[in-house]
């Protein structure tokens, strides 16, 4: 590739965005039919102070909003081409879109980036926004370019999603099956290889070799797992369509570990029942939670606390993941439940409704919803383990 | 006051997230009415992966978004406050959303903080955010926290216009004024004493001393406009009604020093006509902007070029203001012109709607649309010099 040695601040801001504008113009055009609409709009506000879109949001709708910002020195390991970083930003905020069931509408770049980033660099970052938002079909609608002495980059995804169809954290019922939508634990174990050949070049080939010695594949998947993660879109249409009234379904994608995610959905489900108790005067009356409520203050009344059991057994670890992580030194249950980044899912769904679900995607059941005001592990051995709830989380 | 020696660090991003979700709360209950039915929405999905928002955007709307990033060492000076950090960063994305006219739906605050910051400096940035998204009328409705080595603010405002009443930058004819809703140049001056007195403050006292002597008051007011601006909400609402399909009313906040709002103006108006030729085929029957395509691709065939002309006696700018200017050895058209941050707008309106105008706002006509591809001011003097475009740009 011929490379220049141009750098953003030979062009400045507005030229920038110039470049993005028309990325993302070209982009849009020799893609599918779905955008064509957004297109003509986004044109309409092209350089303007906001973005104007063309919705229909009625009354049986809600409006799905999400914001996540990437840092350079804590999101993007040392690896990670400008490319990848751009795709990711992306991917993080159609996540959180995607959890919620929601349909996608647009989405906005704040990136802010060192004077002396080559241009080259800043274009390939913007070509895996841009790639990004045309695989999930969501037009990059706006946004605006800084400069810092790091990469960040803030997106913004916008969506909307039926009130009675939205995947919440909670609402869930003793008895239904704790599901992940894929395996987890590769991310982690390629931030963990990530780090070793950061640190010591040697020690990682060393490493290397022994674990090609068990499997030659997972190094790779791991790696690419860790550096170009994806949102599970259509998993969220899927799920949504299994939301009803009398079951609902609860989804969260898992971005700071399992376990983190396990104590998390509990917590929304604890908040949201006090919350209708001390708000219930707010209550419109045609919302989303309307039975959902009643029915979570009745739980309420009988003082009824919920909790997670997972059995080892069900867990979709292989046992070469589980000797590799041995060589490391590493606790595969501790890639599994304590490190984030996959994406994936963790849902609750009604067991009457696996097999039927079993017909429209893949996913793992690996536990179910209990009344016992814990999170717990039945280990292969018979033991049961309390999974605490340490994940990852910033500024700790 | 009594302040704790507590830190960020010291509970962690959740807890973080915990403490917003309760201040923002709380400031909400103790709101306006016009808050109640988003309390509610917010409410439903308080914790979960997006934030839920109950709003009816029908064909005749679009959906208005704008995202601003905020970085501590290009845009916060020395001494601002926490609280101040807090109130622009909602300030710089409402000021966006009111320049098209548009009603506030709700904000989302993602924002990255040293570890080491005091816990009560954290909670003094959040009062600013909910402050002013209280002071707007525009609730605060998701977000996230990170970790970074200084301030880093990323806001994103989301509201609703109607698709005939739009503001855009562009839609101008000859003839049409040109004008400001403020004095300008304020923010520009409070940054540079700001400025002054980080690097020298015995040679701050010193000028203070001769500023006083010329007045007295200006000096606060210049510093208060540069550490707490305001977004110009209702005169956005009431530009907008102005706003009629035979006399546009183009409207933009001037955040990077008005003379580069001139160019983007008329970059703006260049723009609309070009891509309404490339892009015609995407025009759909319902929009904004018909009228507006026909009338602006018949301006191109014509190949008329916009321009405009300011008259330097028409500036408001007081004599104080420009002795205080000349004692800190700078030009005052140099602050007027080409230094940002005011968030004022400029706007351009039919000569016709002037009086009407003036019974509903304040504001200042400085200028006029010509066709003569110059941005150009005659000066007090009678000379005519041409205005550059050197703003205020990042990267550069």
């Amino acid at each position: 590739m011929n490379r220049s040695s141009l750098k953003v601040s030979d062009i400045g801001e507005k030229q920038l965005i110039e470049r993005i504008i028309e990325k993302s113009k070209s982009c849009s055009i020799m893609d599918n039919n779905f955008q064509t609409n957004q297109i003509h709009n986004f044109k309409t506000s092209i350089g303007d102070d906001s973005a104007l879109t063309n919705v229909n949001i009625d009354k049986n709708s809600y409006l799905v909003s999400s914001t996540d910002m990437l840092i350079q020195s804590s999101h993007f390991p040392q690896d990670m081409t400008y490319f990848q970083m751009g795709y990711k930003s992306v991917v993080v905020n159609v996540s959180d879109l995607a959890s919620m069931g929601a349909d996608n509408i647009g989405f906005l770049l704040n990136i802010a980036i060192p004077k002396d980033t080559l241009l080259d660099d800043f274009d390939e970052l913007i070509c895996g926004v841009i790639q990004a938002c045309d695989s999930y079909g969501i037009p990059l609608i706006g946004g605006d370019t800084n400069e810092a002495s790091e990469i960040i980059i803030s997106g913004t995804a916008i969506g909307q999603v039926d009130k009675y169809k939205a995947l919440m954290k909670y609402g869930f019922k003793e008895g239904d099956l704790v599901c992940i939508s894929d395996q987890l634990g590769y991310a982690a174990l390629g931030f963990e290889l990530l780090q070793i050949k950061k640190e010591n070049k040697d020690k990682y080939e060393e490493l290397l070799e022994k674990i090609n010695e068990i499997d030659s594949t997972i190094v790779d998947m791991a790696i690419f797992k860790a550096l170009k993660p994806e949102a599970k879109y259509l998993e969220g249409h899927i799920l949504r369509d299994f939301n009803t009234k009398d079951n609902r379904v609860s989804v969260t994608d898992i971005t700071d570990g399992l376990a983190s995610e396990f104590y998390e959905i509990l917590t929304c489900q604890r908040r949201h029942q006090s919350y209708d108790e001390s708000f219930q005067s707010y209550q419109s009356s045609n919302d989303l939670n309307d039975d959902l409520s009643n029915r979570l203050n009745d739980d309420l009344n009988h003082e009824s606390k919920y909790g997670i059991r997972v059995y080892e057994d069900n867990l979709p670890i292989e046992k070469e993941f589980k000797q590799i992580a041995n060589v490391l030194g590493l606790d595969y249950l501790d890639l599994f439940f304590h490190v984030g980044e996959d994406f994936e899912f963790l849902f609750t769904i009604n067991k009457e409704l696996k097999n039927q679900l079993e017909e429209k995607m893949n996913f793992y059941v690996i536990g179910e919803i209990t009344n016992d005001n814990t999170v717990e592990i039945l280990l292969s051995n018979g033991d049961i383990k309390i999974i605490s709830s340490k994940g990852y989380e910033h500024l700790k």
